[in-house]
């Protein structure tokens, strides 16, 4: 392997002199500022550029397969998976700085934006149109479009709009080379040569990195309404997610809570004894009012059907708010409460959701971890929070991951819904691909990088 | 250029061994049948291979590989872009055998199926369960999910409902090598890796051929209604069907016919004097009855402000059937009617649909041709069906063509929103996708296939 070039002065000053000293971050003390993402994962670069315009990233490009050194996009840094963590060191390029929405076109229905545009600014920008931008990760509020699409970053919606990738019709990206193409269309359909489009999203900066977004807005809907529901065990509520989409509902949003994460958090919802009891269960359907109504009652008899001991219609909006809030938060709660804190985020088939849970204790007792479970139940993708007293435990706690991801697998279920590869899951690619598939995407990679710039050590390693 | 081998006795003895002489079909009158699809392109292959299970298909791409003969996929044949039309010669290899529904997973709302299973036969399997397959080309009653998948099919109902894309969730393929791999998952949702399966859905049967798939379904909606309007002129039909989009109405489908069309047929609509007027409008929403009902009454008020002559709502089922019986049959009659017929499928963006069509006369004068037009107004997607008097014509007409395809493309359209590339579009690849974009598509394919055996000819010349 050619090893990479350290950011020298003479590299230093050439990449100032391209992309303009100021878009360059040198201060030691903001650089290591990205050297990490909301994972575990930690790597200072050398140096960061903070571009504004999409030649400055064209430019830089050029400059690391000149001198060979590694370059690692990074949007707002709220990934898990350590996507944008700039392993190899080199130089990280922040493309935070390219937030402008350039358009709401109501009368096509779509929205061009730059990279670093917010989730949730462009979600208001086009509601005050009429419009709905549905992606919606958990980190709505601080992660950006372009990493939504660079990771197809879902959310609680996905159950019923999909994920970022169903939002995406085009983009303009900058490959490894420096060279800028657009891929996709602006149109509702298009099918002329490959799908470079959805080869790039999800692909999480490793095959290009994407200066312009062309995204597909649908009508706001009319209203949105909510029930939750508390139940005794985790299964009984999985089964009364199966049951309601198997009688033809399809909420905007199934989440679940379990008792482990009750237990951290329960006392805060705005409901009583929330925190003793097994399982939580929030639905969300939105549309016409009269019909919502409607859905959500029938939706709350499944789940009394299915054991719940306390149903909940239409919170008022603020108990509504609060409750998101601290479903957002869980996560954090957790690993602030866990010395050791892995989060999976596995998908498993909706009729399989409850039979799923229901081996998770095993697994606790097996390998002396924790599990704090929570997620998109109606996508049958859950989070898995897996935690562990000490850094002593960490060995038996991969261990059991991996038991857990195989047991996924043999359920006909996928080892990442949501947080991609990034560094943390690398290991464990092969057991969901097969060598030959691997393969073909390391060849992928390397006609977009031949000389290997963008992103290293992602997803997987090349053997260059 | 290596030359590809004849099919000699050698290797068909060779293929007959591995695949089984049933499976072979040497006939002449036979084999001819497998050189022309829907379209205009045809090639006699040497040989058909009728495969019934993929381990015959992965030994049909060793020998290919081995003795460097050409193979075709073909599923039902009735794409119009030359896709299964073994331009080469060689062997065609036909998935019309492989057809059986493995399962219907009403508890996972997934169907997996074999490629040849006709995609109208999987709606009715699925809609027994009280479930729905939106996706519906026009050929919905011959053509095969398999090939759909192969061109990313749509149909009337992308509006609301996507197209192909949207509904294959993970595929079995059998790679140019012989070699079998399941890309994609069974659940609903999965980002482990680059998006292979997404690379292949609308690769044309270049890239590998699907064995299996595994498709998502939704719940069946309650009910459909229907409204069918007349207009003096096309731009202004087309500008109610904008307007019935941004002010957020979600038709299941919004077909047109223009002027030109409803001379052709508009005697066998169920409608008094629908061959005199200027334009036909068909709108179908589905959904809960009451609430379409009150939607379908909004849109006929929406096209009346748009000068609508005449609107209906909701006619009879016999009349209904019929009517979708005449509009899927139109543009065999344009092509029954005309001595030299092209079919393109351009996309523009929602807001020019009417624009764009007000420019259609004026190409006509120009360039000595005759356009019938017809499609799905609702994504843009409009079927300009052209046609000469006689072939002497057909420069002018190809000049027509691109200066056709020009035009959409600066207006943020897209050359082929339905059809593919296939042959037929081959020349046109270059006005849309940049050069770098066609050699990165063009290395893709070596990856894939580096013997180039798999369905030379299409999309792109290879420079082999």
């Amino acid at each position: 392997m050619v090893p990479y070039s350290p950011i020298t002065k003479e590299i230093i000053h050439h990449i100032k002199e391209t992309v303009g000293s100021d878009s360059v971050i040198q201060d030691p003390h903001k650089v290591r500022e990205y050297g990490q993402d909301a994972g575990e994962y930690i790597h200072s670069p050398d140096l960061v550029v903070d571009a504004t315009r999409a030649d400055q990233v064209q430019a830089l490009l050029r400059l690391a397969n000149h001198y060979h050194f590694p370059v690692t996009p990074r949007g707002l840094g709220t990934g898990v998976a350590g996507g944008s963590v700039p392993l190899r060191g080199g130089v990280v390029l922040s493309l935070t700085g390219m937030n402008r929405i350039i358009s709401i076109e109501r009368n096509n229905l779509i929205a061009t934006v730059e990279p670093g545009v917010i989730n949730l600014d462009l979600k208001n920008a086009v509601q005050s149109e009429g419009l709905f931008y549905p992606p919606d990760p958990a980190s709505l509020d601080t992660c950006s479009i372009g990493g939504n699409a660079a990771t197809n970053a879902g959310g609680p919606s996905c159950v019923k709009y999909g994920t970022t990738r169903d939002y995406v019709l085009g983009i303009d990206v900058v490959l490894p080379s420096g060279e800028k193409i657009d891929v996709g269309v602006q149109t509702r359909k298009g099918v002329v040569g490959y799908d470079l489009l959805h080869l790039l999203i999800g692909s999480e900066g490793t095959l290009g990195i994407i200066t312009k977004l062309i995204l597909k807005l649908i009508p706001l809907p009319e209203a949105t309404t909510t029930l939750v529901a508390f139940f005794p065990q985790l299964t009984e509520a999985m089964d009364a997610v199966t049951s309601v989409l198997i009688h033809g509902y399809v909420p905007s949003a199934i989440e679940f809570l379990d008792r482990r994460c009750l237990e951290l958090i329960g006392d805060l919802l705005p409901f009583n004894g929330a925190g003793k009891t097994g399982a939580f269960l929030l639905v969300e359907t939105d549309g016409i009012s009269t019909v919502i109504d409607r859905e959500i009652e029938a939706i709350g008899n499944i789940c009394m059907t299915n054991g719940a001991l306390n149903v909940m219609l239409a919170p008022d909006s603020q108990k509504r708010n609060r409750m998101w809030q601290i479903r957002r938060e869980v996560a954090l709660r957790i690993e602030h409460n866990s010395p050791v804190y892995v989060p999976e985020d596995v998908v498993v088939p909706i009729s399989r959701i409850a039979e799923f849970v229901s081996y998770l204790p095993e697994f606790e007792r097996r390998h002396g971890i924790k599990i704090y479970s929570f997620g998109h139940a109606g996508d049958g993708n859950i989070h898995l929070n897996i935690t562990a007293e000490d850094e002593t435990q960490k060995q038996r706690l991969e261990e059991g991951i991996e038991k857990i991801l195989v047991r996924v697998l043999s359920m006909g279920g996928t080892i990442s819904g949501e947080h991609g590869i990034g560094i943390a899951k690398k290991q464990y690619l092969p057991l969901e691909l097969s060598p030959e598939s691997i393969r073909l995407q390391k060849e992928i990679k390397r006609i977009f990088d031949p000389h290997h710039i963008l992103n290293p050590g992602k997803i997987f390693d090349m053997d260059v």
